[in-house]
Order: structure tokens, then sequence, then C-alpha cells
């Protein structure tokens, strides 16, 4: 008799992404810029930083398991209701906690073809399947196809992120908003909205639009510049957020991370400072891309894929010999995304860097053949 | 179609534990003394809240999702290998994983009636089957009992505490070992080691003791005082450990845990310290709970179980008595546990507050009937 499940013992002991740190012991040497992990190099507000360290005090003390004063911030921000709200560990355990309460072994789980590697891994570790629908040639999810799929398969999710990670792309309200009304009934539609910080005017449906079958994720990991803080929330009608209740790690909101969020939410001036910087960040690496005879695409993010111009091989070539040179990039998994490499938005000196890093990079590995 | 997992509809939305604050906002009063969560009022290590405040300032970065330098950190402590150690936000979570990794519905587990209920808690939330064997009479977890009742029914997991949750009991090691023997090769052994050093001398097996089956858990929130920070881990054998790989939350466990039990595994002159002092407020809690005419049981961790010499209902209206005079402490949920209190380890200004309660709480409602 074995000691774990069959499922678990067919599972591959994994990591959905390799951290900087483990590149960095590979290789022996420390990164220079760190752009790979759409972190904000901009950090969070002194305020929160403040309010950590204060709360690090407090912290012999467990954080309150039903997060009260955080989710009234929340609350009050977006004008929800407290019962509108979970809050987890980083959108990436709340994703695992719906993949638990939502699917049973075998049942279908939607998402786009090179989408989030992390749900991915949940829906595995949980014996669902995945089907998949590929990204449009322009590198936007296909939303249309997205709702034939579920249309046809009634799967048990359906994972959309606006905007999109990785290519950086957004949907307009309006497509989202007929999606939301064309997805079945007996399908929970996953809205990963961890960049809606940073979406253009129009890029968002108003967050008060609840139906019972849709969840919105929220984080304070990019804007908020709090990543390795571990605080994101869920938004959606009372009766499908409270399973949330069921399955939590109830005290696995630290204490400090509570005391941050609180604080990130009320200093909205320091987000709408790094909003700007962001976008300037963005428009710098197009321009670098553009120098480099590669395409760089729009982005409603706090990143920026660039489309090197070759296949897959050449961009993990590219990939890894930007690496060498101290610069923390990534690059999407499969094709056809992985024709691009994705670089986070950085100060003026991680910028210059990763310039240097990619021209010195071309010149070693060379040019892409023509297409 | 439900949105939901049978299972999923099936569960309450409940807390394992209603936290104090939720207790203050019903109260409207905010708690004079903590006592109640066997949290450490000693807090953690200066040098640990010195460690967290610079990490928060670099909490725009996600935390290593290895988790290399943690590790490597405890590896040096125990005399282990770091493939010996699983790392997460606390143990409730790591319970949960283990619950997720080792268990269909259906299977059944095996655990003290009256034990951990966030364990139970992780049972029901994977559909498992929960078993139980009463604790002793004189308030131990009764391990023969377990064993025989393993070997009987073979289940999944067996959980047992040592120290002990909530009645502070301890096994000596010896005890332990013959369980770690006798437990069938296809039920991991579930060890929460959660008081470890607050145990006496001879109370632990060396955690070098390790069995494919056999699962070990330390946390940082006892001891070290850092309960709001969320780290906890696991040890056990290579091939065991590395399950947890296939469904932890990566990035969950912060930059500010990783590095907060770094320092606080740095400084053992304060944990020696802390440990003096919890042992002088156990004795003090002992002498309180004799002068009330009452049973304190021996400890071997951070709280003292108190003997009210009533039944259940008698303990509750003792705590709903003290709990309104502005203590917290909590009480086991069951019978026959139930006829106890249990008051975590304060300073002075603590137990005198509890001492104050507790008097004028037996004031109120009487001394139990003779039994």
């Amino acid at each position: 008799m074995p000691l774990f499940t069959d499922l678990a013992r067919s599972l591959p002991a994994t990591v959905p992404f390799v951290g900087p740190e483990t590149l960095e012991r590979r290789m022996g040497q420390a990164f220079r810029a760190r752009l790979g992990a759409n972190e904000s190099v901009f950090g969070p507000s002194p305020a929160v930083v403040e309010a950590m360290a204060r709360a690090a005090t407090e912290s012999w003390a467990y954080g309150d398991p039903e997060q009260y004063e955080l989710k009234r911030a929340i609350a009050a921000h977006h004008g929800i209701g407290l019962e509108n709200i979970a809050i987890g560990e980083g959108i990436d355990g709340l994703l695992g906690h719906l993949v638990h309460l939502a699917t049973d072994p075998g049942d279908t789980v939607v998402t786009s073809y090179g989408a989030y590697p992390t749900f991915n891994y949940h829906v595995a570790g949980h014996g669902a399947k995945l089907d998949f629908v590929p990204y449009r040639p322009d590198a936007h999810e296909d939303a249309e196809a997205l709702v034939e799929r579920a249309t046809a398969l009634r799967p048990k999710l359906l994972y959309f992120a606006n905007p999109d990670n990785p290519t950086g792309s957004w949907h307009d309200a309006r497509t989202i908003e007929q999606m939301i009304d064309a997805v079945p009934e007996e399908t929970i539609l996953v809205l990963d909205e961890a960049y809606s910080d940073l979406a253009p005017e129009g890029a968002l449906t108003p967050i008060t639009l609840m139906r019972p079958n849709l969840l919105r994720f929220r984080t304070f990991s990019k804007a908020y510049g709090m990543a390795g803080v571990r605080v994101a929330y869920v938004v959606g009608e009372p009766a499908t957020v409270a399973q949330f209740d069921k399955v939590r790690n109830h005290f696995g909101v630290s204490r400090i991370a509570q005391a941050g969020a609180i604080a990130a939410l009320k200093d909205q001036a320091f987000l709408v400072d790094v909003v700007k910087k962001i976008a300037a960040a963005r428009a710098a690496l197009a321009d670098i891309a553009r120098r480099a005879n590669m395409t760089p695409l729009a982005s409603a993010t706090n990143f920026v894929a660039i489309d090197c111009g070759g296949d897959g091989d050449y961009a993990r070539g590219l990939l890894a010999a930007v690496l060498k040179r101290g610069v923390f990039i990534r690059m999407p998994g499969v094709a056809p995304l992985d024709r691009m490499i994705r670089v986070s938005a950085g100060r003026p000196d991680d910028l210059a860097l990763f310039e240097d890093a990619l021209f010195s990079a071309i010149d070693e590995i060379g040019r892409p053949n023509a297409r």
C-alpha cells in the first residue's frame, strides 16, 4: 500500500516558476537587475514599509483569521460589501483553494494555451483536466473561442486574465461583459485581474458587476509592490465567496501582510506615482526593443513582451545569454508565445543594464533567421 | 449543475478557531490580556524584528520559492539535510497539503478525540473520514490505543501531538519510538511537535530518527514567538518530504517570514531565555489554579490546562465570565477535556489580570458542584 494517493504519485515535484535565487545559485553570481517576475522594483509605499515594520513587533500574535480590518479597507476602496471578499496568500493560494472547491478528479477546466502556469499546476494537483484554447495570432487571449469552448465542454472553471500575463495584452470592458454574460451558468469564470491597477481606461468592467459564477482575483503583488508579502483577494457574490471559508488556511495571511495591505490602500498617491513610473518604463522598454529591431507588444501591465522575431529556440538562446549577463528576465513557456521574451518595468538603471545585456547577447548569438 | 463539488457544498463555512479580534468586536471591548491562542507574549527576538523590518523594504520581490537559505539554517540547526525539509505557511498550511497528498475521499484518518481541530478541518475538507481514540483519563493521548486502532484500520494518517495541545501533556521518547516502530507501514505518523522547543529532557526522539512513514511538524509560532508571521516546517525522509513540492503554494512563505525565521534560529540565547520565562509563567499559572481550588495539569508547552473540577457546562460558563472580564483564554471543545480551561503563559501583569478575572468569575458563577 503506497503512502500517497495515486494522483499525488502521478504528479511531478515541480516549481511552476524557477526563482531568480535558484538561477543565481546555479550561475554562481547575483543578478544586477531583477526584471523577470513582474515584481515592482518601485517597491511598496514607505507607509507600507513602516506599517509592516510596526506589525513585525506585534507578530507574536496571530493575524485576525477573519481579516476584518483589511476587508473593511478593501470594501471601502471598491464600494462593495465585506461579504463580497475573501483574502488569501496571494492569487496563487486562492487559485489553489478554488480548484479544490470546484473540481473533482476528471472534471474539465478551460484556459488559454500558454496562460498562467500556476493555475494549471493547481488544476493538475487536484486531478482535473485542462483543455486549451490557443492565443489569437495577435497574442491576445481568444475571448470568443474560449466562450465557444466553454459552451461546448461546460467546464467547472474558465480562466481568463485581463490584462494578460505573459503577453501584457488586454481586452476592453465590453468584451469582458459579453464573456461574463455568455459563460455557461455552471462554469465559474476565473477572472484574473492581477494587473488591473495598471490597466488603461475602459479595460475593466466595474468590480460591482457580479454573477454567482464570476470571481475576480486582485493582488497587492503588482502595482502595490508587495509581491514578497503574500496578500491578495477574490471578489464575487457572497454565496460564491463564502466557499473559501471551507478550505482556506485561516491564519495564513500574516499580521504583517494585513497591516501592510491596509496601509497600501490608504496611500493611493503612491500608487498613482508608481503607475506613471511603470508607464514610462514600458515606453523605454519598447524603445529598447525597437532599437534592437525587435517588436514590443502593447502592454497594460508592469512588463513588456518582446517578439524577438525568431522561433522559440532563438528566444530561449537570447534569454540564456541575457541571464548570463546578470539580468533576470523570463519568457513564455510554450509556442507560439515562446517567440517572445518578457521584461518587467524597471528603474532607468535597471533598463540600461537590460539594454546593454540585450545588445551584447544579440552580438553573441546573432540575429534570428528571417521568417 | 452546481458550481462547487458535492464535498465542498457539504462542508460548513467555518473557522476552526474564533480569533480574539472577533470576540473583541462582539463584546465591543479590547482584551487586556491575550492568553488564549498559545502565542508567546514574550515576542520574537529583537534580532528577528530587525530582520523582518529590513526584509519589509525588500518585499517588492517574491521570497525564494525554494527557501534555500532558510532550509540551510534549519538543516544546520538540526544536523539534517536540506532534502529532509519542506517549509510552509504554518503547520496548518502544511497539514492541509499533507491531507491533500495522502487521502482520497472516504479514506480513514485516526486522531485523538479532542485533539487539534484544524487537522480535523483539513481532513473533512478533503472528504476523508475521521476515526477517534479517546484521551486517557489522565488527559494524555492514548499512544497504545492509537497504535492498536491504526493497526486495525490501516488509516492513511495517524495524528499525534507531542507535547500535546490542548492538554499540555507529553510522552517520553521511548513511547514515541515504540509508536514509530509499531505504526503500520502504509500509515503516515503525523507527529505534531509544535511545542517541541518547550519539551522537557527525554520527551523528544532525535529528529534524525526517520522513517518513510514519519513526518514531524515544527513551527516558529510558539517558543520563537512568531505566530503572526506564518512559517513552519516538516521533517522526514526525502522521498516523503518531496511530495509537498507537488501541491504547495511555492511563493507562500513570505520574504519577511524567511528572513525572520533565519534570524530566530541564530538567536538561540533569546530562545533559552523565553523558555525560562515560560516555565516560570507555567508555575505561576499552576499556583493561581491551586489557589482557586482547581487542578493545573503538568505542561510541556507554553500553556496550562486547568481542570475546573466541574463539567463542560461549568467550564464554558467560567470561560465566558473570564472573557467578559477582558482576559482572552480558550478551552478544549469536547468532553471529557472540556472540563478544563486553557491559559497561555504570560508576563506577570498578564497573569495578574487572569488571576483577578478568574477569582471574580468564580465569585459570579459559583463553584462547580462536587463530582
